[in-house]
């Protein structure tokens, strides 16, 4: 069976019994991917408020009750080792990147889902938009700007985006076809100059993989749920666990169409 | 100068020396209007979980950070005394009905401003549907249903809801009018059976005020805003202030058109 032919609950044993470790992008076509982000009960206030003063790089797809590791949105899941990858952040610190939580699990943890951008990945594809980084089977590019996002108590941090390259002939259409999916992060929210949001060399992402930009094309931003993992370091949680880049939960959900 | 003629800022001053005490329907037209929801820090987490479950009634305009008593929406005013009133729920009991709370305020206080119906209720008078509470200057009808919140932690309760009567010719309309403004209710919930909601009798309404239904009108059900007060009454809170119904919070914000 090739990959991409697994439904989500297939893909989430393979992760679970350490089969699979690698990125999800193209993986289980048709369903949602999430980010996840997890952090103490006592953080819990301030990063939903944070989720809900930046709802574009962090749209809340479901919250769980601390120590729950079954979203609503897969049943029969398991957060702690249906993920084919997770980074631990300590004192915003990555201190570790193991293959499961089991471990490292507490009743007191709350877990997030975050929408990510392969959903509209999707539709910009089937809207006749090539992306680079998937036709190289690459991890997008993902870079940290220098926008704060809005503070919501203890929780600050710059503002993550993922960039791709997008003919300037289709720039108009990648922003209306990724407007229409608000649950993930919507349109873009910058285009063309790299320099505006503190980036000074795209050949150097923080997360993800660089691609090559071509004469037609410009450099198209969209808000990026790797922003936590940014929070999580400039704020120096005492812990936040969250997905590897790339390495996302799959759920049972459809993707809006 | 009529009261229709006053600006936010100005009514918020009236309700500060204790010169207004009266409904704010119709007051500074224009602005949006917000429910107001404050709870201990310890409750803050689970409250706005609730809202996130439960979008409809619960739609998250503004989160104060803990003490803090100036939203960001309006500079300059102080949620302690800028309502025409309040109410004070202690274990589920409505205990007190104060002018104002600055005998109450304690700095772990976190308040919440949701989303208030008479926003698109200026939608649908602009789309020629005339509404009666408004034409007979009373409160607007609300009842306890039957349906159950998702609930969020320690917090559960019934939905409530805002009913209007509406010609049946407008009920299309009136569904896709309020369907514009999902930050404040959006769409209704139910068209025409009360019992449906188990709602037994349209004339005793558990807040606001009764009015008539006649031959050619439905009763149309919108989720509501004081459904926050539901829950703290269901989920024994220990302490859930709240504005009186009716007696909302002004905001200096244009209303969306």
């Amino acid at each position: 069976m090739s990959q991409g032919a697994l439904s989500p609950g297939q893909l989430r044993a393979l992760c679970r019994s350490g089969s699979y470790r690698g990125a999800t992008a193209g993986i289980a076509p048709g369903f949602v991917q999430a980010n996840l982000v997890i952090v103490p009960r006592d953080w819990a206030f301030e990063f939903l408020l944070f989720c809900q003063r930046n709802p574009k790089p962090c749209p809340v797809i479901e919250v769980l009750e601390p120590g729950q590791i079954t979203p609503r949105t897969a049943p029969g899941s398991d957060l702690r080792c249906d993920l084919p990858g997770y980074r631990v952040y300590r004192q915003g610190v990555l201190t570790d990147e193991p293959d499961n939580l089991l471990n490292l699990w507490q009743d007191d943890l709350v877990s997030f889902l975050i929408g990510c951008s392969f959903s509209f990945e999707a539709g910009l594809i089937a809207g006749g938009i090539s992306l680079r980084h998937v036709n190289e089977k690459k991890n997008v590019a993902m870079y940290r700007t220098n926008i704060a996002c809005v503070p919501a108590g203890r929780l600050y941090g710059p503002l993550v985006v993922s960039m791709r390259p997008i003919k300037s002939t289709d720039v108009a259409r990648a922003v209306e076809i990724s407007a229409r999916y608000p649950e993930v992060h919507g349109a873009p929210i910058h285009v063309g100059h790299p320099r505006a949001l503190g980036i000074s060399d795209l050949k150097l992402p923080d997360y993800g993989d660089a691609v090559d930009i071509r004469d037609d094309e410009l450099p198209v931003f969209w808000a990026c749920g790797v922003t936590p993992q940014s929070v999580a370091v400039a704020s120096q949680m005492p812990l936040c666990i969250t997905h590897a880049p790339g390495k996302m939960f799959v759920t049972d959900e459809a993707m809006p169409r």
